[in-house]
């Protein structure tokens, strides 16, 4: 059974008092970078693993998508995209990501924000989205960063005047399950490295198009102290790629 | 003037009884994934940049390449190539990798092992190299990982009992200077992120054909025992681009 945290309401109703679940897109640190990264969406099928509340697939609509597909685990998470961001071009549908199957050429763009750390194998996930994009089309996804969920904990290491001393890493070669605390509670995360990353796409005939490790935007690093902290460590990484 | 550790004589001195200086290419723990992404060598015209000892100059001329030219900026590093492995397809030049300036069409593949992490810019490397190389030729290094190379001393972070408890990142974000130690002598390096790497490649008209994270061989994990912490965190990158 794939884990489906989203649907537990006490983490549910933490996850919805986020700065990405209240403001949406502008609520998400590394939107600016991933914005930059996103193609052309006028006139084309889309589909968005791990959609969530449905933001990306509500931008896209508006940046002329002519279908949008919405694909999340979590009922709770696709109830409220079904009231928040609820547009004829969009079909929200419950299944765990890994399950998808379409045929060949069904989309022309495929994007993800910060779902695969969630699932085991980026290899399957690629051979499904390989099979169903059409050639020349995008596949651009953020995900958590390997420096970020290598260790497990995804806590600084603190000195003895509270300060935060620097960033663990360890066991990064070892890929594969992780107890991480987000939002006060345990949710399973899957270590991969950059290698399993970029290594997967270009053998399954995906052209590297673009990598950002993305930084928090000028505005927020002068008006949060502690958004300095992210310049210290990757958190995320962006990637742009597509079917050859 | 650009820094030339290698002519110290103690560091030179120390280098020279690593492994890889003694044993060559098989005495460097990441040349079986960097000889499995060079290209075919048979008839080709190479540039090695950072050629040191001169060890992959004479493996591309083993491999059929018909001329090399090795480019180094330390004297006693080319001395020593020139008596072990001085070979008439090959010749050295003392030079600044940075201020190689070769015209359109020179080379067919370039290569460069370990030498980046101590030059300031990948940019203006990058468009040198995308200058000299032939359209599809091969442009295959390895460098240190900015993991390996973010917080600068380069050292693990022990506990009470001295064991290695995990490995330090900070300052990943912000390029440049850094002091690491190796050898028992403080050298200057350059952290420089993944993104700068990747991004600089794509932009400057390459194409990534792999990315890998090299980990020890089996038999090195078995035989050796501190190895296993060569699991722990990514020490280098090898990069291979093909210009488009």
């Amino acid at each position: 059974m794939k884990e489906n945290k989203y649907d537990d309401p006490d983490f549910f109703d933490q996850y919805r008092q986020m700065d990405r679940s209240v403001h949406g897109l502008h609520g998400a640190g590394e939107w600016h970078i991933l914005q930059r990264l996103l193609p052309d969406f006028k006139g084309k099928r889309v589909l968005d693993l791990g959609c969530g509340f449905g933001w990306h697939c509500r931008y896209a609509v508006e940046k002329g998508a002519v279908s949008v597909t919405g694909i999340d685990i979590s009922e709770k998470m696709l109830q409220e995209a079904g009231k928040i961001n609820n547009l004829p071009e969009i079909s929200y549908i419950r299944m765990p990501v890994e399950e998808i199957d379409y045929p060949e050429n069904t989309f022309d763009v495929v994007i993800s924000s910060l779902t695969f750390h969630y699932i085991p194998s980026f290899q399957s996930v690629c051979e499904k989205i390989q099979q169903c994009l059409t050639r020349g089309g995008h596949f651009v996804f953020s995900v958590e960063h390997p420096v970020y969920t290598a260790q497990g904990r995804q806590e600084w290491i603190y000195n003895g005047k509270e300060e935060k001393e620097h960033w663990p890493v360890d066991n990064y070669f070892q890929e594969g399950k992780r107890e991480a605390v987000f939002l006060g509670k345990q949710v399973i995360k899957y270590h991969k490295t950059l290698t399993t990353y970029i290594r997967t796409l270009l053998l399954n005939g995906f052209e590297l198009s673009d990598f950002v490790e993305p930084v928090p935007e000028q505005n927020m690093l002068d008006s949060v102290a502690e958004m300095k902290d992210e310049l210290r460590r990757p958190m995320m990484l962006i990637i742009s790629a597509i079917k050859k």
